[in-house]
């Protein structure tokens, strides 16, 4: 891995444009002030690749990614682009990606900066210092089984089906995933299914507690039912550390979680494939928030969970890990001076621009690194 | 409907028995005050009916909940009977009841008391005056769908399947117990599914959408997605009114939405089902709390969901609306003196028995009534 880091930036539609060179910035910081070089690409994905190129992502910019080490996504999609067909949607350009690089572990972290602690809609005393990482299956599952879709009874009477579907080597590569992140962690996995009414889920626990027999021993393992921890992580949400479960759980209990924190604009996610012969995994880092385009081009948009998807992608492709500790840091500080982005605005806080917010966490490294 | 009104009590296990006593007293009061006479029977469910009767349910019990207007049920189980089949579980007894009495929509309101407002996880500005009802299918989708079951495909690998089905009828049903629930309360409905990565969640939006169309123009309605939904109840649950979703769905949100209120010791809930010639709808109430051997004759269970069960009862089944609102102010009022059962208990109030807080409930229905 060492001698070349390769990345490739897909900046897309509305703000990712301005927030993605908010991360040129800081590869070139980490350039000239640390010696931690960067071989970089860009593309065109989303609407700005079916405005040029005629479709959301082509091949040309598919194959960059297939040899990147990482690709840094920043959001796609607009008014612009709203009356396409299924297949010529801006998203159609992400869903490819996902697909063709198989990224079946989507990374959702909910973390609370303590700057932040009260955006939050729950009391500070409940989320102060709160750090789940969600692991979603995101390649299996109801969203891709079969058989699927919608048949005529005829009568006015029509029918709706989808096929709920994992096997065992699904259900393990995710589950792997959240085991050796909790091990960097709290070492402490929850996995959640509906086993008590779903075989499917029933499958997922008897083989996420095989594997944790097998080869994770150390790892402290629970097990709850999805609606339960629905329930949970309103209540005590901090009695969590790494939460690994389907495709469909996931999606709800990453977006719950997400909004414990009050700040969708603070957060990053990575989606990682399986290791290559030399272990280094396929991986897609982007920010939650979307695109945004009522803000977009007006120096407005919130530029930290761009930068902290890079953070990710240090830690989790480059094995930066004191790099992205750096920038976790200078973000934090920067909270704590009380400047905020509209998004995070706050009654006795100083709002700023994208670049301003930039600025001030780049010098902020500065003198973490001095 | 006038003349006979008729409820069959299924008390369980556990605290069951010691909480319907409680509604006893209620209905008890109502003769004496209102004029108001029911026919009660009682019977056995649970372990209850295991112990005496060698099954979860009997046939002769199932019959009288099948002739009874409404029968209201405690809560079941306990660690007495957790070796016992499948099928012998106490928790069997509810799912033949659900099933014998096609009961397909389920009510789960949630709802903050202005007294317990600090009882939630959330803010007390996010919460307070919280009246949310979730109207989730019961008897249908992906928990009862076929083809269902674990696989084994050799090589130590197996794959596990469940499908989620739903049909126009199923659809029309329970949206139309949404459209009716909506104009008696803040005429709003929301709609939940994902449609835009399922088919039967494209389904459920557009049957809901026509049969909207049809015959409930004058409700509004609205759709979202449900991943969006477990972030909404997060961030603003005042803005919904009445949601209604499938039975995955209904299961998660109706969980979260129950624990913003902090307290799922004072929650109902109603399972209905067809109406009949009369219009009559079979239909079972309960308390959302479970039986809790633990406390279990020890007089400090908290008795108020098992009476808002009952006021849900007198609401749905008996058009009894006056003594409805009457029940529900009382335990108000109850609540505003600072009373609290064990599992509300909150610092600088005073902590009382189950007799107590229903005594207590009664003296302030016959304020009420005066
Ligand atoms: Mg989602
Ligand atoms: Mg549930």
């Amino acid at each position: 891995m060492a001698g070349t880091r390769s990345l490739l930036l897909l900046p897309g539609d509305g703000i990712g444009p301005e927030v993605m060179r908010q991360v040129r910035r800081y590869i070139d910081w980490m350039a000239r002030k640390r010696g931690i070089e960067f071989t970089v690409e860009e593309g065109l994905v989303g609407g700005a690749a079916i405005d040029a190129q005629g479709v959301p992502l082509t091949d040309a910019t598919l194959e960059k990614a297939k040899a990147a080490d990482a690709v840094l996504f920043g959001a796609v999609g607009g008014p612009k682009w709203d009356g396409l067909g299924f297949d010529m949607r801006p998203e159609a350009g992400l869903l490819r990606l996902r697909k063709e690089l198989d990224l079946f572990a989507n990374l959702r972290p909910a973390k609370v900066f303590d700057a932040l602690v009260d955006a939050s809609s729950l009391k500070p005393d409940i989320v102060r210092g709160l750090d789940v990482m969600i692991v979603r299956e995101l390649t299996g599952g109801i969203y891709f089984g079969e058989p699927r879709g919608i048949e005529d009874l005829g009568n006015g009477q029509r029918r709706g089906v989808n096929t709920q579907v994992y096997t065992t080597a699904e259900i393990h590569r995710v589950a792997r995933i959240a085991f050796e992140l909790a091990r960097k962690r709290g070492n402490k996995v929850c996995s959640v299914e509906k086993g008590n009414v779903m075989e499917s889920g029933l499958l997922w626990r008897q083989e996420v507690t095989a594997l944790h027999r097998a080869e994770y021993g150390d790892v402290e393992l629970s097990h709850m039912l999805a609606d339960a921890c629905s329930m949970q992580l309103v209540r005590n949400p901090g009695q969590f550390d790494v939460i690994v479960t389907d495709n469909l759980f996931g999606d709800m209990l990453s977006d719950e979680a997400a909004m414990l924190t009050g700040s969708i604009g603070m957060l990053p996610s990575a989606s990682l494939g399986a290791p290559d012969a030399d272990g280094k995994r396929r991986a897609l880092y982007e920010p939650v928030h979307g695109s945004a385009p009522d803000i977009a081009g007006r120096d407005m948009a919130n530029p930290i969970a761009m930068l902290l998807s890079l953070g990710m992608a240090l830690r989790w492709s480059f094995d930066l890990h004191t790099e992205a500790d750096m920038l976790e840091q200078a973000v934090q500080n920067v909270l704590r001076t009380g400047m905020r982005t509209s998004d995070i605005m706050q009654p006795g806080m100083a709002r700023c621009s994208t670049s301003v917010m930039a600025d001030t966490i780049l010098r902020e490294l500065d003198k973490l690194a001095a």
